[in-house]
């Protein structure tokens, strides 16, 4: 493992070299932050198992769902399907994967998702993109590639993500053939299946097997998928279809209540929580039922929103401390954990941005959470994908991995012979020691300005969302192309070419 | 205590009342972060030690400390003074407070140090001040005047700070006085004392008395002085002198070393907190050894600089792992931690500021620090302190003091009823749950814009810097004075002006 490595070389006192190089993912070595008390944490399980209980929760459009929650001998009356107590949480504990690994066409990038790992992913969603020349427009597909070109030149993000941004020029019916056609021909790092509906999900499966090979698929997760629940306390055919389709194939399934705390939960953190867990549980067991044994994590998106005026907010208070009590009750149930980023209301990599973003992205990892969408680039509640806030946002997620690499106590780094020979009142900046360690002692962010104020005015008076115009344009320049073999290129182009063959072109799902 | 009345009555689930009031202080109910294990923690400790035995620190211009020491058994040779291992840790031990209470002109006002109590402090040093409409400039005694009276109208900053800009427009050997006026006269929070030099702190905590009456202040803290080593392992007369005395007068002192890492320390983490530990340790030790008891508190203020251009760096990884091991190195000897919050190289209001300050105010805060110092405001390195910048960390300061009430596990929180009468697929947007608990539920920042694009674009398209330009003076217009008894004024006057009157401006210390 790479990170590993990386700390072995630091404490043998290796110096002059430069490690800023990338880890696949990050191990943290520093704990995590919690929320919530046992006695908090016991309430807020109690609340979700009677809110499973005597609420239950909807499957809709969806027979089969229901039949399996029957055969588990849940109580089902019309689509509502009603759990004894603590019956989610003995299904998941039974079955499921504390950790496990998803693939990617290079093995150096293979994540490791539970545990101290943390996999960090760009922005998912938006059907707009932002950057500072064009301003705010649909997205097309020539930005959905840019920006996993972009992706892959960010060495802090481990995972090439899903829909980075919605590529509205193409076909809604047809459009995720292309997109897992981006992540598969311009990245080598781990990436998302289809995620709404069965049909889709399975060209993503079919689309893995020709990349991995049939018998690899079969036997490792190698595609990952978000499946939402529409909060509160429903499950739809779209994401239940392609959530029954990963879990049979064995593939990592994210079982994520998404919810604006007012409108689709209770406007109190406390209730949010039991609504989420209930939320999430119920998705979970549903996975261990379809497949014993299926990857599957908790996953958290509990945000707020303005009581004034209904829009969402990120970065609040609440949202940290629902991050925080999420992650808690995620080890409890013995689940990674997946959740959300450096979220912001903003319409520019602003100030608010940052501090909205920030936010989020420490609260996430102080978490401890497992698998982080939207760890750069998202803007606009989620509406934006920003070409100059990914490259912001990715000093954070490079700053948060050196962060969490711990504090290194080797003889070298205790500097003591250093100490003693710079002596009181002297500077260590010709020190051999600092000689030895300057390229490697301290991270090294892209988008600060750091110099003088007259060389910043010389420079041009630039703020930080001008000078991440240059870098994102510098790192694409830079993009190196992984390369794919052309056989299996061919045969993912005309499998893509047959699907979409197969029926007319529609702009809707 | 405000913070326990506020969390009583949401507990009674008292409902339709706006919670957006201010502590005098927060009380964390989330705890800290720890970045070092035991074994890492003794280790830094027996370096400190070996430092302090080996090295020893220089103590320049100030026989009476060197007597102080000598007669205490350190080893004294010209101004360097060495130390026994365990001296200066049972020294502190002995009989420094872990907890005490800084008073303030209105009552409510009091701030807890120490324990879980965490207090913000504003901006403080800065020779220039920053506006968008001004730009950069040299700062004045109007702007100093502004700065105070802004920051009493911020409910989340509970101290009104020291030298919150360099007012240059005053001769440097005489402007403390008008300084510490101004705190006095338009504020009735908690403030600091003059830090320079023993006469300047002589003459506030003569100021102090007029105020608080001579029993009050020879009974209670009412003074807060931050004393900088120069780093490495020195400590001058200017520090040592308002050391003395506010140590002699019972006043707390925080014993802050400064150093950026690579030029005044290592340029490792290690070794920098080692260092860091040995210059608190003695600086807290000397505090003890002049009077025991009095009020101490340890300062952390170890901050990175750019190994390529020796420029300081800010929120940066290495930065974030020091104030945490600062903050269990504190606990460990048994004093609060003082350290520093939205610290940033930026020169705009801009995402750098703000993922830089955000960084590092939380850090802080889950470091368990109990007085941060610069929680908002500060830019560029420490130059500049930024009207506008000042209103957008205050979201942060106000975000933070919500997070760390806890969560709240009340019945009313727990919003059981409210799910079960929602049910699956309805919203609780009109939910009697909502419509009792909306004014309160959720934290309400005022920089952010949470709006549709087209009700931003509508708005003029204002980035936070902007819209924090109008907030800081609509925040102004509605300072209310809160007073201060003519016959003090007048005493405060006079005793300024006598002491002006002794000797001519100059423009140096």
């Amino acid at each position: 493992m790479v990170d590993a490595r990386i700390r072995t070389g630091r404490r043998r006192g290796v110096a002059r070299k430069n490690v800023q190089r990338r880890a696949p993912y990050i191990l943290r070595q520093i704990g995590t932050l919690n929320a919530l008390s046992e006695e908090g944490l016991c309430l807020i399980e109690e609340n979700a198992d009677r809110i499973l209980n005597q609420t239950g929760m909807e499957f809709h459009d969806d027979p089969e769902i229901l039949r399996i929650f029957h055969n588990a001998g849940c109580d089902v009356q019309d689509t509502r399907v009603r759990f004894e107590p603590g019956f989610c949480r003995q299904t998941i504990q039974a079955t499921a994967p504390a950790t496990f690994i998803q693939n990617a066409r290079n093995p150096a990038n293979a994540v490791q998702m539970g545990g101290d790992a943390t996999v960090l992913c760009p922005s998912w969603g938006p059907p707009f993109v932002h950057d500072l020349d064009g301003g705010r427009r649909y997205a097309t597909y020539t930005d959905f590639e840019r920006l996993v070109k972009l992706h892959q030149t960010i060495p802090w993000l481990h995972h090439s993500g899903g829909v980075v941004c919605e590529p509205v020029d193409l076909p809604a019916n047809k459009r995720h053939l292309d997109m897992l056609y981006a992540h598969i021909r311009w990245s080598d790092r781990p990436f998302m299946g289809a995620f709404i509906g069965a049909e889709r999900a399975g060209h993503a499966l079919d689309m893995a097997r020709i990349v991995f090979g049939k018998d690899h698929v079969a036997d490792n997760a190698v595609l990952y998928c978000v499946s939402n629940t529409n909060a509160p306390l429903v499950m739809d055919a779209h994401m239940s279809g392609a959530l029954k389709t990963y879990a049979r194939a064995g593939q990592p399934v994210a079982c994520t209540p998404w919810v604006l705390t007012g409108a689709m939960s209770p406007c109190t953190v406390a209730g949010t929580l039991a609504q989420v867990l209930a939320e999430a549980m119920a998705s979970l067991a549903l996975v261990q039922l379809i497949n014993p044994g299926a990857p599957c994590l908790m996953g958290s998106f509990a945000s707020t929103m303005s009581m004034q005026t209904g829009a969402p907010t990120f970065g609040t208070p609440e949202a940290g401390q629902m991050v925080l009590a999420a992650g808690q009750l995620a080890r409890r149930l013995g689940v990674p954990l997946h959740t959300v980023g450096t979220l912001s209301a903003s319409k520019l990599p602003d100030a608010q941005s940052q501090q909205e973003g920030t936010w989020g992205l420490m609260m996430a990892m102080f978490a401890g959470a497992n698998v982080i969408n939207h760890a750069t680039g998202w803007l606009e509640g989620g509406l934006v994908t920003s070409f100059e806030k990914t490259m912001i946002d990715a000093d954070l997620c490079g700053k948060l991995g050196r962060f969490f690499e711990g504090i290194d106590l080797s003889e070298n780094a205790q500097a003591m012979a250093a100490i003693a020979a710079t002596g009181p009142g002297q500077h260590f900046l010709g020190s051999e020691h600092t000689q030895d360690n300057f390229m490697s002692a301290l991270f090294r962010a892209e988008t600060p300005d750091n110099n003088a104020y007259e060389h910043w005015e010389a420079a041009g008076r630039l703020d930080s969302g001008q000078r991440a115009n240059a870098l994102w344009k510098s790192h694409l320049s830079a993009y190196e192309d992984p390369g794919l073999d052309p056989a299996i290129d061919e045969e993912l182009r005309g499998y893509i070419a047959r699907r979409k063959a197969e029926k007319p072109d529609m702009d809707y799902f």
